[in-house]
């Protein structure tokens, strides 16, 4: 998109994140990590993509430390994939897609998984943003204070 | 990904809302979107990407009902692009990305754009999840429950 060089100055947040998880096989991967899949094999069996682009897309997410490859638990000479803690953090990522997808995307009684708390057992309630004072805040409440870069006007 | 038909049966929600939104331009239009960006003129110039690519994108986030096409505000000829309500319910998983890339993807001073509550001008806190009783929730206090389909064993 930009050269590898300009990634640098990139002063959004949200497009740094895109540089590394902005594809759909990834967040997919890392909604299988998630999920406690660990596995070459169970990935590629459950997403039907082509060994080579899952071995990429694994080696990108371990190359920039979302992944991190352990050895197999039994011992096996199968090594597997887990999230970092920097891997962990785009919990509330892939939460936000599945809750936007329950909200927008299924007819009212369709067929669904669903994300329970372990403990009880009962679904979790929705994502919440809120202010320093404790506010739930809606996209009107916010809004983006851009980096001023000198004589190249304001840039993201 | 897969046949267009078979989408009918996804029944996990992460991967109904990738196939609208897994992709890295049309999570960054829809950051722009947020940032109250309307005009195609505008998204092409921030974004650095092709015409048709731009065109594209918009006019599949305009089929999926995440934009709609509004005539310009000062009765100009150019029409511009709005967030639905569906649209708007991204909220959280653009707030997601960001609040990931500033936690780990940014050196401690490194400069980057904020989020800001609009009224009192203070950055905001952390996206939260929470149980039914108000517990926040990390990655291993929750679990997905799949949808089981007889003859087909578990599919998400």
């Amino acid at each position: 998109l930009k050269p590898a060089g300009e990634s640098k100055k990139e002063t959004c947040p949200v497009a740094r994140s895109l540089a590394i998880v902005g594809d759909r096989w990834s967040l997919l991967i890392l909604r299988n990590a998630f999920d406690g899949m660990r596995r070459f094999g169970e990935f590629q069996r459950d997403l039907g993509l082509s060994k080579s682009v899952l071995a990429s897309r694994l080696q990108a997410l371990v190359s920039n430390g979302v992944l991190q490859v352990v050895p197999g638990e039994d011992g096996s000479a199968y090594q597997q994939y887990e999230l970092t803690k920097k891997g962990l953090g785009l919990f509330h990522v892939i939460v936000g897609l599945r809750q936007w997808g329950e909200a927008f995307l299924f007819a009212p009684r369709e067929e669904r998984s669903v994300l329970v708390e372990r403990a009880s057992g009962k679904p979790i309630g929705p994502l919440d943003l809120r202010s320093r004072a404790g506010k739930s805040l809606t996209p009107d409440d916010v809004e983006v204070r851009k980096v001023e870069t000198p004589g190249r006007g304001t840039v993201r």
